[in-house]
């Protein structure tokens, strides 16, 4: 049974306010594509989230804040009733800003009121909730970067610079693992979210898996080589999109620079490369004369090792050289169509679509990126976009059959 | 050959920025549909249009407020050269509203001294500018209505109530004019747009004219029977529009209620209807046994009678009863597709672009609104809009042949 | 009073069967784009219009010849009913060519016995039905045009060559006309449909006009003077469409080649050009350093000559130098938008909706083509087509203000 | 080492052709939605398959039949080059239906003297070829059952009745597996595609599957219970995609009536329902306390059982109740994306895109249908279509955890 402490409530909601530092009132309401919200609808659902699945629940008396706020800031739960739809979040101006930061100083009144009455009641909702916000303040970040990025004006998030770090990779090593039965999926200690239970075997053919994320230069390599417009390497839907996007380098690539949410700077070849597309990612793996790995062996070959890495708290806001890790600086494309596992149940009632209704038409990410909280991941943390999504950080982790 | 005196550069310049007093700064970023264009950008546009226009032709020495502004701001004039997308107005969170505010300073400032140095050189240009200012300062409210018209919270722009104003129609009386050549066209007195010109003349069949717009009242018998459903009375492009839009009533009407820029306020069956379509425009004068008029029967009509009416000035922001005069209230879908006037000549240069790379696809409408300031319009002014557009206070009046 | 005989109305139809001649049963049913229609629905449809305003309202005892034809035939009669999806035309393989022959033989009988019975109650309908007719000879070409020239196999209409005719183009002339009041429309002499009633009086000022159509020379250093791509020369919609579009010359040009209904063939400098939009043909004219005619210059200019040129029983079927005239070769896009004259009346019931209703968002054409019947043309028809439109034999005639 | 006889390869041939045979000329073109084929098309590119891969790797001096065959009827095989576009398959008259059965008797012809010549060397290919011929008889025929189920005319494939099978259901009864290391993928034994191969061991937890596809009657259960518009039960995909398609029963459900190659029949509640799209499959699972088996407990399940079952041979051309099999009557989806099994390597050159570059977006299916050649089907063989696909026979099998 979880315990929360207000303490820890307090923290994790004000992570989100100090992340919206640096923004500018008209930052909050940017939403430069249906699938990014913007900064000031993430600051609203993440407290409507409070509100509707605790407060409404468990306060006595509940009155709702707002007679609309039930419905302005609804993502998509069905069970919940009506909601505003996704692609216009970014055309209401009202509430503003000032009146959305109110919203949640008084709904974080209430839950700290109640946290204290009832915490043992409420801890397994609020501990879902607190998760639920450490996933928006990473798309948070990703959402501004995506809208920051089109401007040509070329705002920058965060301007203090970090400090210099050169360095090349290391090199890329090939880790073996044997045929056989294992288990993936939560292994009951501390939070996780019911997309990765229940545990269960597999059984996996021998494989290898590399040693750290694929670099820069490495993928400029595969675009130097023309791997862009090499048909045979690409599957099939993703040579359309190409073809329909008129890609020719991940996002955010402008010839030799790239843009940051620390400004545009040169390529830097050791860098574990991101923004990238499943479609890209398999391509590059294809080149490379590998594979991506499935969620199984990535779990496998994670293991049950300690999580560190460049995470959110390091404040790079960018992948970095030298964080060799399952964890961090980018999230790792797997082979895995995001789909059920064994006997999965989903929750009762509207939390029962946090997860499971989006399980078609996705692919499963793994390990957690540079604006991924520290506390939020773990090995068996299933993340998942669909196929040509680029504006989370996403890279490469290969692996290859052993024949 | 005009004269612009500073103070009068200044008055209209100020009077955009006091339109924009009533918002928030979440307000001035909004794009609520391609056709429209957010405050913020109203206010750089027209400031972008004395820079481009103005100083970088006459002022010595002239250096660009900022690199990217001539693109940022070009609205559509191929010879100044790119332009930043259209539909993409409302993702630029930076320029902030306050530097947008800081630009409109210096440009002002570098405008008063020119104007005072070289007050004859540059009136032609700073007279289009200002009148090209004025236009925006009724898309600058039409666009916004048009924005905060779909947020639920149903935002007020101003919330003074203007004195009611209980009155039922005039009657409507119908004005006979006999078959002849006329002439129609600016007459060369005081400014006027190049699309007004050459005065020319025309051969016009005996006609009749209402005396004053349809009122709401009018319109509801219109629905009432049947109106938006009864297939004869309309056009086909306007069937097939009406179907793909799910048009039953005027844009802004819910129910027996209707948005308006003070609120929402019940139906008024005795003022004009507005925010009508030329094809809902068209069906309901042939359902009332009329027509629209032409624009050559619109400005005979209208001759050079006094322009009075309800503008700007009254800050009403809806039509209202009482105001029956050719001006003011609604502007008035003709039957005449924007075209160009016997021997009509476009400036030279980008400005040239200004009217007539626009005479296709659009209608004319005649007599300027309860948005258009009382010193913009007269009677030869033709606006134009696509045959679809409902934003705009666009409303009727009835014409008929003399048989 | 028109009288019809059973002999006229047996030619008519006679000829939209022998235009068929050449089609192979797959022909029959190409729809390659949603403006065109297979030939075999042209073959019913124009049947449907006798079986449904003709037999349906006079033929005592009268029953349908298939209960789904009146839906599955209805090009565009609300007042007729349902209709099948005019998008969807090309995907219908029952009923058969073979059925569409005999529904044409069995409406055919039927139609004679009442041309012999009731001559005079029905002429004008069959008038009607058949000048109606004439228009989908026309267009039943310009529809398998289209179709076939898509096919990399360039299938040929018409194989036996015409004879060659070298020839370079005559002297463009200017004709002038003063200003003044003239008319236009219908004299009331033979058919006329009644979008070209009631004839009206109309003020001209002082024009000139061409005395034949621009030739592909001409167009051709259009071209070469870069005129596809210089912004000034375009209408806004028309430097989009292009750009959306990707065109560079007129349809059916391939590099220095030009695909007929007789086949490929070099380009002709001496032939009048065609197959433009609207748009290209207001670029070329304003390149030209002139203008389109408007419909009335048009009428005004032709007068009441003689119809002759080259048309449908030529057996060209493409524009040829030497038949200079204001008829036949190639439509003239005028520059005056489709509305209605003054005191237009539709007629009573569905064929009320024959033109009225399209008068909106189109452009006019003057003085047929290459493929109208010699017998349907007349000075003051009314053809029309969006700004958009090239697949018709539309080409220019330029005019110019007289200063 | 297969062997291919020319008897062989007739047989094959010829059954194409022989489905083709209540098909009149018309028929052949029809191309209702860019998923499907014309019956044209298919002849030809089942023809032009074995002339690229076969004739012009093994013929000693080829020469192409038609120098535009290569491209006009070249599927999806980026190595082989352009290709026309594949929603534009219905839009070419010719070369005409008789043209294309001369084209199949001249490379049969060839491939006959091949065949005895050189039978060894290109045997695999051949047998490639063929069972790709088998997969274009089934969609022959689905895409065309497409095509006539949209004319209002419900033209009939085959109208002579098969007799009437009045018949309940046989009882659903639950098989249970334990949970252990199984293998699936293609044993060796016969031809198979790369995609069921290699053969490979996986886990299972315990499952229960149901012996037979289920019914229309309980489908129809699912409906009366509102199924269709209960958001708990769907995916959010399905949910977006059920909404904007309108779906309220499977395809070609006309109130309680249904479209079948046989013409339209009352709803039988016995057979096995079809026509269902996953998403559809998926939300019925759900309902029904169940799951949809992934295609590992499927192939677990079926074992090495002996195809036997409805399949084309039949000529039911419809689900027919009675058939309990895992084979035949309808394909059935499973749980599981379409992803290559490990260790799974692509032919080298163009055959390599037979399957690979299929795997994303795609969803397995199982068993073979009512139009499937009985030859064609084993317990390996993957069929795969995107979640929404609903115009293949395909219907459900349930499965259940087993706890």
């Amino acid at each position: 049974m979880p315990t929360i402490t207000p303490t820890h409530y307090r923290s994790v909601r004000e992570t989100t306010e100090r992340l919206c530092r640096p923004l500018v009132t008209e930052d909050y309401q940017l939403q430069s594509m249906p699938d990014c919200s913007p900064p000031k609808w993430h600051l609203a659902h993440t407290t409507w989230f409070f509100e509707t699945f605790v407060l409404a629940e468990h306060e006595s008396g509940f009155v709702p804040y707002h007679p609309e706020y039930r419905r302005l800031f609804n993502s998509y739960y069905e069970a919940v009733g009506e909601r505003w739809p996704r692609p216009a979040r970014g055309l209401l101006s009202r509430p503003t800003v000032e009146e959305i930061y109110a919203y949640r100083r008084a709904i974080d009144e209430r839950m700290q009121i109640l946290l204290e009455r009832e915490p043992t009641k409420i801890a397994t909702l609020v501990e879902i909730g607190l998760n639920h916000e450490q996933q928006h303040q990473e798309l948070l970040l990703t959402d501004l970067k995506h809208a920051l990025g089109l401007n040509p004006l070329q705002p920058v998030y965060a301007s203090e610079p970090v400090p210099k770090r050169a360095m090349s990779p290391t090199p890329l090593m090939w880790q073996e693992y044997p045929a056989g039965v294992g288990s993936i999926g939560h292994n009951g200690n501390g939070f996780a979210f019911d997309n990765e239970s229940p545990r269960h075997r597999v059984f996996l053919e021998s494989f290898q898996i590399a040693s750290r994320a694929s670099t820069v230069g490495e993928y400029l390599a595969f675009i130097e080589d023309g791997g862009y417009y090499r048909a045979e390497l690409w599957l099939s839907d993703g040579l359309r999109t190409r073809q329909e996007q008129g890609w020719t380098a991940p996002l955010y690539w402008v010839e030799k620079s790239i843009f940051t949410l620390r400004g545009a700077k040169p390529l830097d070849l050791a860098e574990p490369v991101c923004h990238l597309s499943y479609y890209e990612a398999e391509a590059f793996a294809r080149w490379s004369g590998a594979r991506l790995p499935t969620e199984a062996e990535w779990e496998t070959a994670c293991g049950e090792r300690h999580v560190s890495g460049h995470f959110l708290e390091s404040e790079f806001y960018h992948p970095t050289a030298g964080g060799d890790s399952f964890f961090g600086d980018v999230w790792q494309w797997t082979a895995s169509p995001y789909t059920a596992y064994p006997a999965y149940r989903t929750a009762d009632g509207a939390l029962g679509e946090y997860n499971g209704k989006f399980m078609c038409n996705q692919i499963v990410l793994r390990g957690g990126s540079c604006v991924t909280p520290s506390g939020h991941i773990r090995p068996s943390y299933r993340n998942f976009f669909p196929p040509e999504a680029r504006w989370q950080f996403s890279g490469v982790r290969l692996a290859k059959d052993l024949t």
